[in-house]
């Protein structure tokens, strides 16, 4: 049996579990090797030959180590494009750019507030860090504006980037997950605010490749 | 003839600017159309069904529009695979893994503090806003650890993703070029600071591509 590829870091880092989603919509087993970034075994010197970045995750394959989570993403999607689901990164060149695009727009657009948002309203309390109220609030106003197209977009296509669920909606899955559980407040941007951001929630956070993924989290 | 692709934006921008060097690159005409950003065009309701989130590049071919610089470097390399640089986006899957990669992390860690980087010392003058001091020095802090990684890795290959100039270099030029030209401190950064970042920075900066870009920034 080929050795599964191994993806190393905590489940409960977004960008970790942007990968696994992947991995499991393209059927691929993949093994998870802990990174225990409090006692900073991220900054070794092992883990820098593959992630010089000292972030998570780093990934192996037969062939090759990577970081980056979207880029670890094509490159899973690229490699076994027969594999799980064929319309992930899209069957042609056209759907492949709308894909890109969308993908490019969370990581631009929408992974910078909602990032922050994050990292303040569920990781600082836990990590007993003072939260910044500034900041949660600039970065708000940032991601409304940001959901306000996504719900125009979302009225006219059932998913970002056309009629298929796509890397585009995946990448998104982890942020959203905080922060829908954060406060009232915050998910009610995603869950009443806006009728077709919540549509596209519901049914993306439904997925079995997503819901496998929220078993890997600690349980409270 | 066939009509030009479209670019759409003032090329001073520096997403623009990267989508033109790409263009150049893969010896593609194209068509630069105006959008007067001071007089808000990029808010108008014909700009917005190409760009929803009134920014630039917005990008036109004969069968696609699509926005998000790097997405449409992507496509223009995938569309064009045998015209021009044959490399900049690789000629095998794990070229390809490796540039995107390193797209991913100018994307997400060098652009960044970068970009606040180059409003804040190019534009924020230009424009008579009043410089965020803390938001210069916080930036400084942050991109002197990324170029600390691109040095090592720039002492390993002598381009990003390995020998060849890809699109993972490319997309740097334009907001180093507003850096080096800002002051003497935020030049030093890349010109003196770290060998191989010298090395490579002069390297990119003379290909042809990049210099017909530069060329059509306004006259100081």
């Amino acid at each position: 049996m080929a050795t599964p590829v191994q993806v190393y870091g905590p489940a409960l880092s977004t960008a970790v579990s942007r990968v696994l989603t992947c991995l499991n919509e393209k059927d691929i087993p993949f093994q998870l090797v802990p990174v225990n970034m409090s006692k900073e075994e991220h900054r070794s010197p092992d883990f820098l030959k593959i992630h010089p970045f000292a972030q998570v995750p780093a990934f192996q394959d037969d062939h090759i180590s990577l970081f980056e989570s979207r880029a670890i993403c094509r490159y899973v999607c690229e490699k076994h494009i027969e594999k799980g689901n064929r319309e992930l990164y899209g069957t042609n060149p056209l759907a492949k750019a709308s894909i890109d695009q969308w993908l490019e727009a969370e990581g631009q657009n929408f992974n910078p507030p909602s990032s922050t948002l994050v990292f303040q309203l569920a990781f600082a309390p836990r990590m007993k860090v003072k939260q910044d109220e500034g900041a949660i609030k600039q970065s708000k106003e940032k991601l409304k504006k940001v959901l306000d197209v996504y719900d125009r977009k979302l009225g006219e296509t059932r998913y970002l980037a056309g009629e298929e669920f796509t890397l585009a909606d995946l990448s998104h899955l982890p942020n959203i997950h905080y922060l829908v559980s954060a406060d009232d407040d915050t998910a009610s941007l995603f869950t009443s605010e806006r009728e077709n951001v919540r549509r596209w929630w519901t049914e993306i956070s439904a997925r079995e490749s997503w819901k496998k993924v929220v078993d890997l989290y600690p349980k409270p």
